[in-house]
This record gives structure tokens, sequence and C-alpha cells, in this order.
């Protein structure tokens, strides 16, 4: 079942031309999985997107306004996926962002995929890199070149996701998922200061093992450091924690306990 | 008086809010000067959407589409401005590039900005830095957010443009300009192999300089460099030469000669 479009609260499949999302990539994006009208950590994505309105220097749309079109889009669908969009709305020509803005909000609805096994992965790294800006690092914004790029490096359907590196060659995170590395008992992530996005179930990962007492840690992580991980895992809000079993050229891994652990864990909060 | 826009050639305000312009950023644009229906350099334009969708591997549109788009949108504007918008069209979800994509055209007209007399401009310096990517330097992609937060950082209308700085801090360009300085007789640009804009006004100073026997150097220029420039002029499509004054902060420059002689030259350039 196709789901259904909300533009600034309308039913309706178009946004303005003018609009700066179109015009710049001016806005701010979430991706959320949702069962039965409810949408999972819903409150952690309008914290990261709060914090994304505020670097970013625009408004951000009412919380019961978001909540209204969200569960105006997920009427009659079970398992789903909504894709909220935030944009600086309409403007004049040129780059500076009008001093009051009309923020637009987009809410797309689709049933969610088929969720396959929970196979493990195979992962290529990529050749495109992510350009380094701390202005921009850890936003879920809408300027995704870098990414829709590394994903058409590869067609092979056998490749799940490709790990993206920065600019200076640091593992950052797979094109629309994080990365942790599991070593010697520790969980560990890449830090994300000046490039890479602040993923939702990244931070429910890193809260959830805390929590459980599983030490962890975010670092600088070379390529190299794969070859001494007991365990990879992506994490992504509608995918949710997904262990990694090779990245090619570098080595294999089976399905390891505190990969396991953290899957299970992280399926049980409620937010 | 207001212009008109078309939607892949058909008279519309809206965009599908699927399209990957919106949703990633995945698109080019140009942006383009016209008088009486006729377009200012539109070989030069095409030739850099051609080599930007190329480099991001979509289709170019028929060059007669955006031809008789454009000529449509200029229909009773005498001075106006053109902006064309390619996008990799609409998608599922995903970074991944469909296939066979249908790319969406976007052109909207305005009727030109008065233009100020040829003042000398007051730029400043900011803080806000670009990115490094080869993969996307040089390509007017739909990706500016830097520019965008670039020029929140100062409201004076007495500063007409911010100079942005690459994040290893060479000067590179101006907000919505390409910068070049005189020195010692030559006309020198920055580099821009890693992040940046090829604009088409750049080429054409650059090009005409070189068939005036003006020796010309692309090199990289630290913030330094300001310093002991002779002359400092910014370039643009729509705004052509302009020549600039001061950069805050720095020092001031008066009208100089190989500016006036550029600005000149590249005015009577017919294309």
């Amino acid at each position: 079942m196709l789901g259904r479009r909300l533009v600034n609260g309308v039913e309706s499949t178009g946004l303005a031309v003018d609009d700066r999302g179109l015009q710049y990539g001016d806005g701010l994006f979430e991706t959320m999985s949702a069962l039965d009208g409810r949408i999972r950590h819903f409150g952690l994505h309008l914290e990261r997107l709060a914090e994304g309105c505020c670097r970013l220097r625009m408004p951000m749309p009412a919380t019961e306004q978001l909540e209204h079109d969200c569960s105006r889009v997920l009427e009659g669908l079970g398992a789903a996926t909504v894709k909220l969009i935030v944009t600086r709305g309409p403007g004049p020509r040129g780059y500076r962002p009008p001093v009051e803005p009309s923020v637009s909000r987009i809410v797309m609805s689709s049933a969610a995929r088929p969720r396959s096994e929970q196979a493990l992965l195979t992962l290529r790294v990529c050749e495109t890199r992510l350009g380094q800006n701390p202005l921009l690092a850890g936003l879920k914004h809408l300027n995704r070149l870098e990414q829709v790029m590394a994903c058409s490096e590869w067609a092979e359907p056998a490749i799940a996701e490709g790990l993206m590196r920065s600019m200076d060659g640091r593992l950052i995170s797979a094109t629309a998922a994080n990365l942790f590395l599991v070593r010697g008992g520790c969980v560990i992530t890449p830090d994300i200061r000046d490039c890479g996005v602040a993923g939702v179930m990244r931070r429910l990962v890193l809260e959830t093992a805390a929590r459980k007492g599983i030490p962890t840690r975010i670092e600088d992580l070379p390529l190299e450091s794969l070859a001494e991980a007991d365990e990879v895992f992506l994490t992504n809000a509608v995918t949710g924690v997904r262990p990694v079993g090779e990245v090619l050229g570098t080595r294999c891994w089976p399905l390891g306990e505190l990969t396991r652990a953290l899957t299970a864990a992280v399926a049980m909060e409620d937010a």
C-alpha cells in the first residue's frame, strides 16, 4: 500500500519550487519506524530535529503539528516508515535565509519493507569520501549528494551497505547507518565531530549499552581498526541493529555476543 | 513583474515531494542573465550543466527542451534572471539513484534586480568554511547549506558579499561569486580542485584575459594574499565583474585598471 503525503498539513504531492529545501537543501529530515500508528522513539527524533533547527537557526514546527501530521499519514498502515522533512520554506532568490522564515513540513509514509532474516550483512568500503565541516556534522540535513554518489558505486544486491570515510581516512559510517565495532568487550563508534550523522539508533545503542554496564567509547577509527574488531554492526532507526558478517577486502565475523545482546536490548526499548 | 515557472515544461508552481532534488539535493542548477528573451552565455551554461550531469552520472535534458523552457519563461520580460534546476527526478526512498532516472527540469524567471552603480564592494571574511570533496568540487549542485550558513553570518546591507575559505584555510570564493586578485599585472583566481564552484563568468574572465594577452594563474591563495593584491574583484554570471573596494579586517583598494578593462571586455563578449 502506498502511503500518504502531507505538505504543511494539506494532503498534497507537491512542494512549491521556490522552497529552500529544493533550492539549497536548506532543511532537515527524520526517517522513522512506526507500528499501528505509533512512531518508535518519536521523542528522540524530535530532540534531534530540534537540535538541527537550532544549529541551522530555523524555527522548529510545533510538536503537536508534527504529531498530528504523522498520525494522519499512518492511518490504515500497520508497520510503516515515516519520513519527515522540515525546510526553511519558500524565499526570494539568494542564499541568505529570510529573517522570518515560514518553515515547510513534509510528511510521507510508506508501508514497511519486508524485513529479511537477521542475516549477516556484507559491506564494501566506498571510494566516495565525506567532506569535513563541523558546522554541519551530526545533522541529518538535506545535503546528501555524498551519500548518493557513494551508493552509486555498486549495484550488487549482495552488498547491503557501503562504509564511508572522512577525507582524512577515518571510518565514519555507512551511507545510511551508523557504524559500531566491538573490541575487547567495549562498544566503539566513530567520532562524528566533523562529518557523519548523529543517528537516533546510535544514541540509543550507546545509552542502552551504558545502562547495561557495557563499556562504550567514541573514538577515531582508521580503516585498519576493522581487522582488530571482534564484532561489527550497523544501526539505523528503521532497521535497528544489524550485524555485519564481512567487509569486503578486510575480514569476516560471525554473529557476536554483544551485537546479539544489544539487538535484543534495543528492540525492548520503548520510547 | 513576477516571472513564470515551468516544471518539466508545464506551467506549475509545485514539484513532487519525492523528487530527489528535495530529498537529497540530488541535482544541479544554473542562474543566468537574460535580455529580451536571449540568455547571455547560454552555451557556456549548458556546457557546465552537461559536465555536472556527467559527473553526477545523470542524463542531461535535451538542449532544445531547455531552450524552449527558457524562452517561454522569458516571454514579456526585458532584463531578467533565469534559474534552471535539473534534478535526478522522483524515486523510491533511499540514496541509491534509480537505474533509469527521469530527470526533472524546473525553470523560473524573475525580472532583473535594479543594478546599482558599479560601486566598490565591501566584503567580509566568513567563519563558515567550505568542506573539501574533489568529487563534488566545481559543480553547481543543490547542496548549498554551507553558503546558506555563511550568508546568515551578517545582516549589514553595506556588506555585499562574504569570502569563504576551505577547511584548510585557503580563500576559495564569495558565497555566490568567484574571487579574483590582480597582482603584478597577473589575474589570479583560487584553485577549486576540492571545493568551490566553476563559475561561468570565472571561465569567461580567464579566457577573455588570456585572449587579451593578460597573464592568468589559478593557484592556492591564503587569506594573507589579500594584503599583497593590487586589485580584487568578484565574478558571477548575473552580476558580471564587480570591483571590491574593501575586505573588512584586511585592506582597501581603489578601482583598478585591469578590473576596469576586464569588466568592459567581458560585457562586450557575446555568447
